[in-house]
C-alpha cells in the first residue's frame, strides 16, 4: 500500500488515522490506556535501516520481477518520522470508539505505522486493564507481585506485559529485565528447585535465611504444606533468634483459601503475627475474589499466566482507520469504512475527546470534530444506531483527553516517570468506579460530527 | 537463588532441568515442539553485561543493604554458557510429561536459565501447535497466511509468533521483519484504507492494479460485498486486458462461508475461475471447520489474532524441574517435587524419550533414565496413578527423540532451515493422526525408572 500511494503521487498527502478499539475487554466496562512511551520510543528512531532496504529489494512479484522499484526504496531509505501525534496519556480511563492515538502527516507514514502502533497500544493497554482489574478486587493496600514471565507470549510479551501491569496497579515484577530498563520494583521468591535441592525442607529454609535473612519468603509447597508452614515457623524462630524477621511464606499450591487461613492460625500462635503470606496458582481477578468470599488469609498477590497474556481475554481488538485526507487543494475529506454493523462503521474526522467531570469523577465523553468544533454542548448522539440523544451531564471541568505528544516528528511531551502513570491509572479507575458502578459510561458524538457521519453513509450507500 | 546457590558453594554443582508441559494445548492430543533455534541464539551469546551487573548492584533487601555482593556480581560478570543441552527437534510431535529441553551442567546456569528457556519454548510451542490445527483442517493444498501482528501481545509476541506458525503450518506471514528475520515467506493484501482513499471504490481497484498488476488480491468488502466482488471483476477484466490476472480477492467481514459461494459464483460466471477467493476474520481452526461445512469456496485463510495469541488458550503449561544433582562425592541425586495431584508430582532422573514407529507412524513413547538405561524394553508404566502396564507396540522402528544440542557450552547441532522445520512438523503430524486419530497417545516410564521414582515418593512421605 505504500508503494501504491507513492506510485500514485498520493504518499505525502496529509491523512488522518485513529486507533480505537471496539468493545472494552474482560466483559468490564472500561479500559486502561498504555504504550504510549514504547510508541514515542519507537517513533524517535523510526527508519528503515540498510538490512530492511535491502532485504526489501530481494522481494519478488508472482512472475519474478522486483516487488519494489530502486526509486521507491530510496524514498523508504530518507524517509524519516514527521507526522503530529496526539494521543491518550497513558493511565487514562478510555472507553470504546476513543481514539488512543491519532496521527496526523504524510499518508504514507500514518498507513506504513498502522501495524505496529496497533500492537504495542492494544497489548499493553489490554495488560494494563487486567492488572486494574486485579487490583480493584485486592483493594489498594495488599500487594501484587507480577510473576507471568515464564509462561509470557515471548520474552517482549513479558517485557511489555511488565510495563503494562505496573501502570495497571501491580507493585513489582520477578522480571529482572523489566525492572531495569523500565524502572519497576523487582521482587521473586525461591522455587521448588530450591528446597528440593538440599537433602529435606528444613535443611533448605534455612540454607534461605542466611542467604536473604532480609528478605526471607519460604515457599512452603514442595512436599507437604502444613508442614512447610512448620518448617518456616521453626525457620522463623531462628531468624527472628538472629534479629531478622521472617518477612512471607508462599502457597502455591492446593486449596489456598483454607490452607491460608490454617497457615494464618499456626503463624499467628507462634508469635508470627507480621510474617505475610503470600498466593500465587492461576491466579486472577475471579479467583482472588472468590479466595476472599471464602476469608482467604492472604495479603501478597503472585500473579502471573492469567495476568500477562490476559488469559481469559488474550487480545483487545483495537483497529486504525483513516479517518480525513487532504485533497489536492489541500482542503479534508473525511473518510468511512461501512459495515453492516453500525458499531464497525468508522468515525470520520478529527478527533477530539471532551470528558465531562464533577468532582474529579468523569462523568461523560463528547468526541467531537477539531474542524467542525463544539456549537451545542447541551446534549450529543449516541454511537450506536438507533442514534439517541445523551444530555451533557452538570459539570465543573470539560478536559480534553488527547495531548500533543509528537508535532512534524519533534518529541513534545515530558516524559512522565512509570510511578506517575501507575498512579493515574489508581486515580481514574477509582474516580470512575465512584462516578459509574458497572454501566456503561456514556460516549457520545458532537452533533455537527454526528451529522456529517450520517451524509457520509447517506454519500455511500447512493452511490 | 542464583546468590544462594553461590553463597553456598553449591552453584557448580552438576544438575539436570527438565522442561516439560503436563496438558496438551486446545484440548487436543499433541503438541508441535518450537522455539529451540531462538533457545539457541540466546545461550550462544549468554552473559551479563556491564549495564545488567550495575543494575543488579543498586538492588536492596528490605533494611536498605545491598541485596548481593561485588564477589557474586564479579562471579556472574564472568559467566559464560557451558552447560549440555539436549531438546527434541523443532517440528517434532510431543506429549505430556516428555521433556522438550534437558539441561545438565552447573546448578546455577540451570537455575538461572529457567524463566527464559520457558518463556522462549512455552509460546513457540503453542502456536505452532495451533498453526498445525489450522492446518490439519484446510488440509495440504489450501494456502494459510498469518495476519497476526496488530494484536499479538508485543512486538515479540508477533514476531515468534510468526516464526511458529511457519513451524507450525502457515505458509507465509503478513509480518515483514519476521520474513527478514527468518525467511519467511511474506505476502499481504491491501486493507480498507487503500479503498476509503480513493474517491469510489472501483478507481481504489483500478489504481491499485497499476501498482501490484501481477500480485493483484482486491479487499471487497470496504461498503458493499458484492458490489465489491462486480467492481473487482471489472477491474480484472482490464487487468486482464493489459495481460495479467486478477490473483484473488478477499473477504473480511459479513457471513464468510454465503458470500465465498456467491462471489465464486460470479467470478465463475465472468471468467475468473482461477482467482481465489481469501476469507479474514476472526478465524481459526474452528471458524474454518465451520465454514468448509457449509460449503465455503474459500482457498486462501488468513489467519491473525485467534492464532498468533492462540486465543482460546494463550499458554501452554509449561513446567521447568530439578531432576537431579550430583552430590560432593560426584554421585546423581534423584530429586523429586511432591503434589496431592499425581499428575504434578515431578519426574526424577536423567531423561531420554524412546519413540516406538512402524511404517514412520509414531506408536507410543517410553521416558528412560540415561543413567539406568532400558532393561524392560516389554513394557511400561503409565504416569499418572494408579500405574497401569502399557505394551511397547510392535515396531520397526525405535528413535531417541532428544538429540544433543550443546556439550559443554558449544553448539553442536546443524542448524537446520526453517523450512526443514515445517516439513518436519507438516510430516510429524500427519503420521501421528495416522497411527493416532483423537486418542490420548501412549506415554509410559520404563520400569526402573517407575521403581526409582516410587522409591524417591515414599522416602519422601515417610520423612
Amino acid at each position: 500500500m505504500a508503494y501504491g500511494y507513492w506510485k500514485h503521487g498520493l504518499h505525502e498527502r496529509p491523512a488522518v488515522f485513529h486507533q480505537i478499539f471496539r468493545k472494552n475487554p474482560f466483559k468490564g466496562n472500561y479500559a486502561v490506556a498504555a504504550g504510549l512511551q514504547t510508541v514515542i520510543d519507537f517513533l524517535k528512531d523510526y527508519h528503515f535501516s540498510e538490512l530492511d532496504i535491502s532485504y526489501l529489494s530481494t522481494l519478488r512479484t508472482s512472475n519474478g520481477g522486483a516487488l519494489f522499484p530502486p526509486d521507491f526504496l530510496h524514498y523508504l531509505k530518507k524517509l524519516r518520522f514527521s507526522c503530529d501525534l496526539d494521543a491518550v496519556p497513558e493511565g487514562t480511563v478510555v472507553f470504546p470508539h476513543e481514539p488512543l492515538l491519532r496521527i496526523k502527516g504524510p499518508l504514507i507514514q500514518g498507513q506504513l505505522l498502522e501495524t505496529t502502533l496497533l500492537n504495542l497500544v492494544n497489548f499493553q493497554t489490554l495488560i494494563a486493564t487486567k492488572a486494574s482489574r486485579v487490583r480493584e478486587i485486592t483493594g489498594a493496600n495488599e500487594q501484587i507481585l507480577e510473576f507471568g514471565m515464564r509462561r509470557a507470549q515471548g520474552p517482549d510479551g513479558a517485557l511489555s506485559a511488565s510495563r503494562a501491569a505496573y501502570i495497571g496497579g501491580c507493585d513489582a515484577t520477578s522480571n529482572v529485565l523489566a525492572g531495569k530498563l523500565f524502572d519497576i520494583p523487582v521482587c521473586g521468591t525461591h522455587a521448588h528447585s530450591w528446597v528440593t535441592v538440599f537433602p529435606d525442607e528444613q535443611s533448605a529454609f534455612s540454607a534461605y535465611t542466611k542467604v536473604m535473612p532480609q528478605n526471607c519468603t519460604l515457599l512452603v509447597d514442595t512436599y507437604d504444606t502444613i508442614q512447610g508452614v512448620k518448617n518456616a515457623i521453626e525457620t522463623g524462630k531462628k531468624l527472628r533468634d538472629n534479629g531478622a524477621e521472617l518477612q512471607a511464606i508462599r502457597l502455591d499450591s492446593g486449596d489456598l483459601a483454607s490452607l491460608s487461613i490454617l497457615a494464618r492460625e499456626l503463624l499467628d500462635k507462634a508469635g508470627f503475627e507480621d510474617t505475610k503470606i503470600i498466593a500465587s496458582n492461576s491466579l486472577d481477578e475471579y479467583a482472588i475474589a472468590d479466595m476472599k468470599n471464602k476469608g482467604a488469609a492472604v495479603s501478597i498477590w503472585g500473579v502471573g499466566t492469567n495476568l500477562v497474556t490476559a488469559f481469559d481475554h488474550p487480545a483487545l481488538d483495537g483497529v486504525y482507520k483513516l479517518s480525513a485526507l487532504q485533497n489536492e487543494k489541500g482542503e479534508w475529506e473525511y473518510k468511512i469504512k461501512i459495515s453492516e454493523q453500525a458499531v464497525k462503521v468508522s468515525n470520520p474526522g478529527i478527533y477530539q475527546i471532551r470528558r465531562y467531570l464533577k468532582h474529579g469523577v468523569p462523568l461523560a465523553d463528547m468526541m467531537f470534530d477539531e474542524e467542525l468544533g463544539v456549537t451545542t454542548p447541551t446534549s450529543m448522539l449516541t454511537i450506536a444506531s438507533p442514534h439517541t440523544q445523551i444530555e451533557i451531564p452538570e459539570h465543573d471541568e470539560a478536559r480534553d483527553v488527547l495531548v500533543p505528544v509528537f508535532r512534524q516528528g519533534q518529541c513534545v511531551m515530558n516524559i512522565e516517570p512509570i510511578q506517575a502513570l501507575r498512579e493515574r491509572s489508581l486515580k481514574e479507575v477509582s474516580a470512575f468506579r465512584k462516578g459509574n458502578g458497572d454501566e456503561e459510561y456514556q460516549v457520545g458524538l458532537e452533533d455537527q460530527l454526528h451529522q456529517m457521519k450520517q451524509a457520509l453513509i447517506a454519500k455511500v450507500n447512493s452511490a
